[in-house]
């Protein structure tokens, strides 16, 4: 397996990687329904990418693991930490599956669309353009929840992805955000995104 | 496989099972991760009985995929499905192995609860009791949302799973009722069930 060649291991807290591995499964999952129902390539590529990070997780998890555990009462007391981290690696493996249809061509079935139709909250890609009002703004001065019922989930900036942004953080031009909300807040929120709305209605 | 000798093929929309599969699925994971959270071994055994159901709802709909699969062209447009379907029973057998931390008594250890600190909102389980003023009442007549918060994610009604119950279900003496919120808000609503808080706060 040549993407563990590189994996070097850092003393990262464990319950910051497995709060990681919980919120980024939970995330892909969101993210791959997405990609079938909108039957977008480029959102199937993120979560297949994102598989390979949690696949790093994970075997960083496993390795402070080995680490802390030093005799058979540490091993007892951490096994299920890392029978939470191996299920959140469970999860993002069925996101990848599906995100694997629509990178496949397999070709979305009408049903999949369907069963979004009973689902009120969709999520929701915009990424910032140029001429977008939303760029050097922080998250909480645009008020999006009262505004427009719409809730940042991650932002995808260069190679990195930001999960549960906190409020404070600026958003930058070429920022891809994934929000979710009612069909109508996130499509307005995709058009101040994109420049072609130019104001924050109220 | 004992439990598969009993199924019988019922005709069931498709898309209805895939939904439910996708559903259950995602409840179960929130279960899983709370009876980790509470060390509640009830919830747990809740989650693996769910995981049969889903086992059940897979075989059905890989069934029904079958009959209307008649060539080669119905069977690259079903693929999908199918893969959902997968995805859905892979994501529930993670939620099992979270919930088997608990019912195999392995100990929650605390890194476990420190990463659901940092979730605002929070899921808890509670019985209608002989006292409590919800009985005979409406869901929509609590008007929970507005008043604190909460939402009734699913009903357990006998050996019945009722998910995302309408707002005109009624809540019966003896329900299970799985509530998601913030903590006070989900607190209060326990004690309206169990009958120990008699009248709707606003």
């Amino acid at each position: 397996m040549p993407q563990f060649e590189k994996i070097e291991y850092k003393p990262i807290p464990v319950s910051e990687l497995l709060l990681e591995l919980k919120n980024l499964s939970e995330l892909m999952i969101d993210l791959a329904y997405s990609a079938a129902l909108f039957n977008d390539k480029e959102l199937a590529e993120d979560v297949l990418e994102l598989e390979v990070r949690i696949d790093t997780l994970t075997y960083l998890l496993d390795m402070e693991i080995m680490i802390a555990a030093r005799d058979a009462k540490d091993a007892e007391t951490l096994i299920g930490v890392s029978t939470v981290a191996a299920a959140a690696d469970k999860i993002s493996d069925a996101a990848a599956d599906i995100a694997g249809i629509v990178t496949r061509n397999i070709g979305i079935h009408p049903i999949i669309g369907e069963i979004f139709e009973k689902v009120e909250e969709r999520l929701m890609k915009a990424t910032i353009k140029k001429d977008s009002i939303l760029i050097g703004k922080k998250i909480l001065e645009l008020d999006l929840a009262a505004r427009m019922g719409v809730d940042i989930i991650a932002i995808r900036r260069n190679r990195d992805w930001i999960l549960d942004p906190v409020e404070t953080e600026l958003i930058f031009l070429g920022d891809i955000l994934i929000t979710r909300g009612a069909p109508l807040g996130i499509k307005e929120f995709k058009d101040l995104a994109e420049g072609k709305l130019k104001k924050l209605e109220y």
